[in-house]
């Protein structure tokens, strides 16, 4: 006999661990009750995942579980907030229980990691999807947004984007790695895309010195645009500073790491810019924090994105991802 | 050309009429940003609507934004809480400019009428279905929960259950009304199927007095029963008393719509318990309410539910709406 949807909440998501005092009331009743500390503002985010745009068909439900919520998480980062609560719209064709206990495993190991309470949900039955609603807390003044950069400002991502492009590609089938490939390389690349990191360290010590930020979502020119634009400003961006991967320069070869960088997506890292008075701060603000920041480019008055190699420019299409609009 | 889906969001979504000044920081960035004043909790709910399972194909797409964030206000009804502001996270086939613009004036006019805004949201491509994530504000100590009865607490419903049910029998062609029939009847029950009523203001109405309380979205039966074993109790519900709708009774007969009333689902009606040494204050407190409420039976200590009429039990089967076990 297949499992109830309330029996189906009870097992897999009422149990999980509560780890926070300020969930009054969590699972179980019309909506969650939750103590806002006085001091705090509320930053809330919302993403969906679907079968076979957001992720291929048979993706192992444990990596969906923690994309669902990293990817909601990466957006609080983006704000430099503190993650604190988060809702889950799950539907599922059926209640399948293998599927749900891997799917919960991957959720709540992240949500643990990062001290961030399931609190409500819905569950329904329909073609495979996911909506995570993240919530986070952030001191009044102190939220990162994407419209405070100013012509000068430097550029900077972290990590290496690109790779979760790579990845995906591998788990797709749409890449041959070269014979003899370091079969870790091709590993690390589909764990970027499976199991992303939302980068809330390093958002959190950029309060207060980044004058801009967003998460890289839809591709680093894409997004860095959007940044800029939100600014009322524009950007240059030096192709040839990308933090490029090794190991996707070595499985999809150096021209497609740059593509994939520049317009691939599921990246969730963090584009962001400081002033240039203030540049001397940045290496003691990220110097705790797990990922690489690097210069990227800056922004100018002139509205749009010009993408140079050096000081020469360079042409290329770096249409980022647009839900609605077909890419390669 | 199709529209994209950033064109789309500012077209159809950004646009709308903010209409709360704690809303710091809504649409277009990474997250929203929202003040939550220091003497209040929050409130969160989220409800996800599914094409051909939470509503028939080709619903008109005005009811469905409508319905989406309907469903939503009417759990922060069942807490007590005063609405706030939501996320959308919309998942559509392709970008339907014409389907858009419907389902943006369906969901903005009933949000404009609670004075709760739109924050934030994300639209993907994939199978139609609606995801709404809703906020709300409730003083400490104030918010009504499922757990509060007692035995001896009177049980009460708003409107008259099961029109909703017989609306959506009507709009799917599942019932032929009697040769004759009243055409303002069956209007009215497809209203309350298409465009049902949050119950805002019996919530707000209910604040320290009700001593539990949960939403009707189930059918009676089964909701009434999950409030009377949150609170730890069980219930007898005499269905002589249950306000049966004059319209479903003229439009489906008396017995289904009893049926309906009792099993049925889609009501957002509330539900709620209120202390026998406090039933006098019940009148006061709902006299500006515009939906009446009914005693429809009286919480007591055995667990389960007992259905009479009058002094005498009866059997039925009432089993409640569960998403992944099949019904008649």
């Amino acid at each position: 006999m297949p499992i109830g949807e309330f029996e189906l909440i009870d097992r897999y998501f009422r149990t999980a661990a509560s780890c926070r005092s300020d969930v009054l009331l969590g699972i179980g009743d019309d909506a969650a009750l939750l103590a806002v500390p006085p001091d705090r503002q509320l930053v809330a985010a919302i993403d969906t995942l679907v079968e076979g745009r957001h992720f291929p068909v048979g993706t192992a439900p444990h990596s969906l579980g923690h994309r669902a919520l990293a990817v909601n998480l990466s957006d609080l980062a983006a704000m430099g907030a503190d993650p604190a609560w988060f809702l889950l719209a799950l539907t599922l064709p059926r209640a399948d229980e293998d599927f749900l206990a891997q799917f919960a495993r991957g959720m709540h190991a992240l949500a643990q990691q990062y001290e961030v309470q399931l609190v409500g949900g819905d569950t329904t039955a329909g073609p495979l999807s996911v909506t995570v609603q993240a919530l986070g807390l952030v001191r009044p003044g102190e939220a990162l947004r994407r419209s405070g950069a100013q012509a000068g400002d430097l550029l900077f991502v972290s990590g290496h984007p690109g790779e979760a492009a790579a990845g995906l590609l591998l788990e797709m089938g749409g890449v041959e790695p070269p014979a003899g490939c370091d079969e870790n390389l091709t590993a690390l690349l589909r764990q970027r895309f499976l199991y992303p990191t939302p980068r809330l360290a390093l958002g959190r010590a950029l309060r207060g010195l980044a004058s801009a930020c967003i998460d890289v979502s839809d591709g680093l020119a894409a997004d860095a645009l959007k940044l800029a634009t939100a600014s009322g400003c524009g950007l240059r961006m030096d192709v040839g500073q990308i933090p490029l991967s090794a190991a996707a320069q070595a499985v999809v070869g150096p021209e497609a790491a740059l593509r994939n960088a520049l317009a691939g997506g599921d990246d969730y890292e963090l584009c962001f810019t400081v002033p240039a008075a203030r540049l001397a701060e940045l290496p003691g603000r990220v110097a705790n924090v797990k990922c690489a920041v690097t210069c990227i480019g800056v922004i100018d008055s002139a509205p749009g994105m010009r993408l140079c190699r050096g000081g020469s420019p360079v042409a290329m299409d770096v249409a980022g991802f647009d839900h609605f609009r077909s890419r390669d």
